[in-house]
Formats: C-alpha cells, sequence, structure tokens
C-alpha cells in the first residue's frame, strides 16, 4: 500500500519527552478523507498513553483525538466529504460495523472493539494508529464530522472528545428541561458537561470541592453550585437530584454523591479514577439509585452535538499552545492547571518559529 | 385508643433470645383490617432487626414480615377485604400517601419514609411497630394484600418478602422474554428470583459460588449456572448478560459480577453485604453498565406479583417449624442451613405441643 510520510509529535518511550518525529500515513483509499490538521485538543488520555499509564501502548505514539482540520484530497468512493471542507475527528476512527453495536450506530461500544484514533489497530498498515499531533491525517469519510462554520475552529477542537463524552449521557438517560443535574468536578469534560446541560434546558447543579470555582462555574452556566466539601450544603442538597455527570477523575467518595440523587437517579462515571470506588449498597438500595459508567460517544451523537453546539454557539474555554510546548503543557495538565482545554496550534509544526 | 393483648415471640435486647411476650394491639379503626395470624415467614431481616445489627432496633421487637392469616374483624370504612377472607401482609403496614412516590403507587420509597411492619413508627399507639410472630395483627386494609386459592398457604408467606424483593426488579428493568438474566446466590430471595424469572420467559442463568448448588439451580428452573469460582466458565460468560439481580448478601467481587453483563446491562443488589463493595470504573464506563438498588416492592407489585404466583403455581421451598424453634432456626440461617426459607406455623403459639 502506498504511503507518505508527514511531520509528527510522539515519544518512544514512556518516560521519553515527546518530540518531533516522521511517520507514515496511508495514500487515501477510495473512502478516505485525507485532511491537514489545523488544531488539536489535548486531552489527559493522550498522557495516560504517551506515558503508557493504562500498560497497554505500542510506541512510537503519537497522541491527539480532538482534530479539526481541512479536507486536502478524497478517495473516489467518497460521497459526504469534498475537498477545502472544515472537518473533524473524534477519538474513533473505524470500527467492525458488523455488530449489533455498530449496526445500531453505537461504534463506541463496538463487541469488536472500535479502532482508537491512535495506539489502536490500523489495519492498511497493520501498525499502530496515530493521531492527531501530526501534520495530516487520513480517515474513511464514516469517521469524519462536519462542522458548523459558525464556530471558532481552535476551541472547537475539545469538543470531538471533552464534550461528546458529556453530551452522550447527557442524552442517553434523558435529562433536560424539568431535570436537576448535577456535575461534578470542573475541569476538561465538566465545564463543557455544565455549558451542555444548561444549552440543552436542565435546571444545573455544579458539585465541586473548590470554593474558587465557584464563580466560574456560575459563568458557565451552573443553576447553582453545592461545595462537597461542606456537609452541611451537601446535607440539605441530598436527594434532590435526577442526574449527576462525574466528571472526577481523583479517588472522591462516591457515596456523598449518590446521596445526592432522587429515587431512580442516575449517576454517571466518565472521569476514571484509577483505584476501584468502595461503593455502600446502602447508598443505592433505598432509592433505586444506579451507578454507571460511559465512553465517549457515537458518530451519529458527535455529529448531532456539533450540530448543536452551532446552534447554540457552544466551543469549549482553551488556552492556544504550540507543539513545542507540549511537554511542559502535559506538567501543567498534572496540575490542573489549565482553564479548561489545552489546544494545539497545528501551523507551529509546520512551520516552526525561529528560536 | 382501645387496645388488646395478644401473644407474641420477641426481644427484649440484641443479646437476649426470642421469647413469647405478650403485647398490645389497637381495636380495629375504620379503615383496619384484624388478621388471626397462621403463618409467618422468617427473613434475614428479622434476625438482623432482632440483635441490632442496623443499629436503629427499638425495644422489645417482635420481628416478621411474611404474613399470612385469615381476618377475623373489619372497620366500618373497610370495602375491599370481608371478614373470613386469606389475606396477607408483607414489609409495609402505611406510607405518608401525600408524596410524589405514594401518589405514584411506589411506596417503598416514601419520601417521609414508609412504615416498616416491625420496628416502624406506629402513629396510633405512638409506639414501635410489631411484626408477624403473633397471634394477630391489626393493618389499614390499603395494605394488606389477597392470596390466590390455589396456594399453599404456608409456602405462600415468603412471596410477601423475598418474593417481591426479586420480582419489582425484574419487572422494573423490563426483563422477560428475550432476556439473559443472571441470579446470583441461590437462598431466600435468589431460589425465588429463579422462579419468577423463568416464568416471566427469561432465558435464566445461576451464577454460584457452590457446585453443590447446581442441580438444585436445574430444578429451581435454571437454563444454565455459572460456577463463580471457575476463572475459565467466568471469562466464557463475559459480556453475555442482559441483567443481573445480585442476592448475595456476604463480600463479593461485583466487578467479576458486572463484566459477565453485555453493554447496557444492569446488575442490581437486592442482598445488602454490610461493607462497602470495591467498584471499578473500568467494570462499567467501557461498556455503560450500571450498579444499581432495589428495595421490597409496592403493594401495587406485591398483588400483582401475588396473582402471577397463583397462575403460575409458584410458592417458595420451606422447611415449617413452630416459634418455640425460632432461636435456633436464627442460628441455622447464619450457617445458610436452610432450603430455602423458615416459615413459622404459627398455631404453635396459641396452642403449644406439651413439653
Amino acid at each position: 500500500m502506498k504511503t507518505f510520510v508527514v511531520k509528527a509529535f510522539g515519544t518512544e518511550a514512556p518516560e521519553a519527552d515527546l518530540k518531533q518525529m516522521n511517520i507514515e500515513r496511508r495514500e487515501a483509499t477510495a473512502k478516505d478523507v485525507e485532511i491537514d490538521i489545523l488544531y488539536c485538543g489535548v486531552c489527559h488520555s493522550d498522557l495516560h498513553t504517551a506515558r503508557n499509564e493504562w500498560h497497554r501502548t505500542t510506541y512510537p505514539n503519537v497522541p491527539g483525538h480532538e482534530i479539526v482540520g481541512r479536507v486536502t484530497k478524497t478517495g473516489a468512493g467518497v460521497t459526504k466529504i469534498r475537498v477545502g471542507d472544515l472537518v473533524a475527528v473524534g477519538c474513533m476512527v473505524d470500527s467492525c460495523r458488523e455488530c449489533g453495536q455498530c449496526r445500531n450506530g453505537s461504534e463506541q461500544y463496538c463487541e469488536k472493539g472500535m479502532v482508537p484514533t491512535y495506539n489502536g489497530r490500523e489495519k492498511y498498515l497493520n501498525r499502530q494508529t496515530f493521531g492527531g499531533y501530526s501534520e495530516r491525517v487520513v480517515v474513511d469519510e464514516d469517521f469524519v464530522l462536519r462542522i458548523p462554520g459558525n464556530l471558532d475552529l481552535a476551541a472547537t477542537a475539545p469538543l470531538l472528545c471533552a464534550a461528546v463524552t458529556t453530551w452522550s449521557p447527557l442524552k442517553h438517560w434523558e435529562t433536560g428541561p424539568g431535570k436537576k443535574v448535577g456535575i461534578a468536578g470542573i475541569g476538561g469534560l465538566g465545564h463543557m458537561g455544565v455549558k451542555l446541560a444548561k444549552a440543552m434546558g436542565a435546571h444545573v447543579v455544579v458539585i465541586t470541592t473548590s470554593p474558587s470555582k465557584i464563580e466560574d462555574a456560575m459563568r458557565l452556566g451552573a443553576d447553582e453550585v453545592v461545595l462537597s466539601t461542606d456537609a452541611e450544603q451537601m446535607k440539605t442538597s441530598a436527594n434532590s437530584l435526577h442526574f449527576i455527570l462525574d466528571c472526577v477523575s481523583a479517588q472522591h467518595d462516591i457515596n456523598a454523591y449518590l446521596k445526592l440523587l432522587k429515587v431512580d437517579g442516575t449517576l454517571v462515571l466518565v472521569g476514571a479514577p484509577e483505584h476501584p470506588l468502595p461503593v455502600s449498597p446502602f447508598s443505592l438500595i433505598p432509592a433505586r439509585r444506579s451507578l454507571a459508567g460511559s465512553t465517549i460517544g457515537s458518530i451519529r451523537e458527535t455529529q448531532e452535538m456539533l450540530d448543536f453546539c452551532g446552534r447554540h454557539n457552544i466551543t469549549a474555554d482553551i488556552e492556544l499552545i504550540t507543539i513545542q510546548d507540549i511537554n511542559s503543557a502535559y506538567e501543567r495538565l498534572l496540575k490542573g492547571d489549565v482553564k479548561y482545554r489545552f489546544v494545539i496550534d497545528m501551523a507551529s509544526l509546520k512551520n516552526p518559529k525561529p528560536v
């Protein structure tokens, strides 16, 4: 199969910094779209994978699954995308397309495992997939999204993972008007959760450990803020919420959060604490509560979310960086020092500024 | 308020054996039904409460919430029940009747707290409620159930708690034909779960730690048995079940069970392990699984379950005992030495055999 070489930023080992490298992309096949990458968001999963914290990284690794760009080439069989279109690619670039989940439009739960945008399996070249920290990417048109014309391109990139990961459960569990929705943890995911839940018409209650986030939570659209460190506030808020989106990736007292739910309420984990959370049966049984989990979103959901964001003029709060800043950005990410998502201006890879 | 005295079996302190005592019942008010108790099932909650293991027992305590009997008196305003009827009383004898849950027919989740059959609050006499280990009980007709004529009366008693506690979640989560339903733990609750899920039309998979229960599980109606202690069987069964009813009250590896669920599957706790269960977020997130809890069932659900059991000729597997056997029965219960429910023949309280 024909390939071409592009510049990328990636890493050769768990302890190594990311650095510039060359990678090969396949020439676009009949169904493929070749995209010139303009912006790429920085997700915490990028860092986990680059550093092999999930113990399944194949090196070299090129992270990045919040990709925004312009189409430079299309295969002969591509029908929905044209050269020059502004498009996006999220966390998946393929799936089996045959199982019940794929046929049902839930590729993220593909029974054979969907193909992640990076550190997945590139079936054409029989090696790992490489992500968006690169000049160009080649993706099957079925996994390419259209971007509404009115949105700021850089601030759109994080919608592809951070937003759809909150959108999918908010839609699946039918939140919206008349529902009181808690959003726990205001970071990359949580800040999008607040904006989306509010725009969907829900009454939004931010749950945070940190008094310093109250003002920002209200600015993002929260109707109320509950300080989880204030026992009195937590007690007053018991049995009050229909739904909680839990975006906290640090260990936390899940039982205290569960008790905020009404009868038949559901708390959905989208942040993924590394260690098991001790769940008391008595947090669930007396009120028929549920603790669930959810991962990213389907292609259909991603497109619906992008169209919704276009109509409501919603993007992420970002800090734009150059690709050369990526290693220090990772260090700041570890400290939670970003409001609320780093986005790489990929022009910096193509035309680095002289030092 | 007028009262009358009846014989009962109860306890004065956590460490004390149960013994015969006299208690007062209110005279039937306009809406009340007075019932001569024929049989009373022995639930593990009886033991937990008698011994104050849930730290909220008021003494003296008279347990028993699986009550079957015959109506001996009705108040002037009683319309649905007549003297001579065979009736039953389960885990609740009242609720606020005004909150959203009560108006919605879900009294078990009453926002002000339903009134348990024992160790609840008897509003007429302003003291604790006394349960079914007694000669007679007086209950508002709205909390009295009708018993189908074809069922064995003694074996019907456990339907009032053990069966409805499994029926309610099996119905709420819409199990039935086309669904693969796991039942974990074959005891008082689990053996009813198997019978009911099978009669509802589900494909029933019993999950047990004990090879000695395989034969019994098949006899009760299981289509398959998975040994949870056999890693190979658990691996083969991964992602195969739509629903799991978890009746295990001992500590157990909940993550191993969660992994048996398909995408969007739910595991419902009805057994209540004393300590928190460590739940790995990765048991839930990649397949949008849910861990939920459920408690007993509503009055409407209880009547529906009894009518269903009448049509399908379903009762509990029981061992009939005298009230004088109750303390040794509790010791056997602690060892799991009962197939699958003790039921007290209450004639032994009225007319004890000479020793």
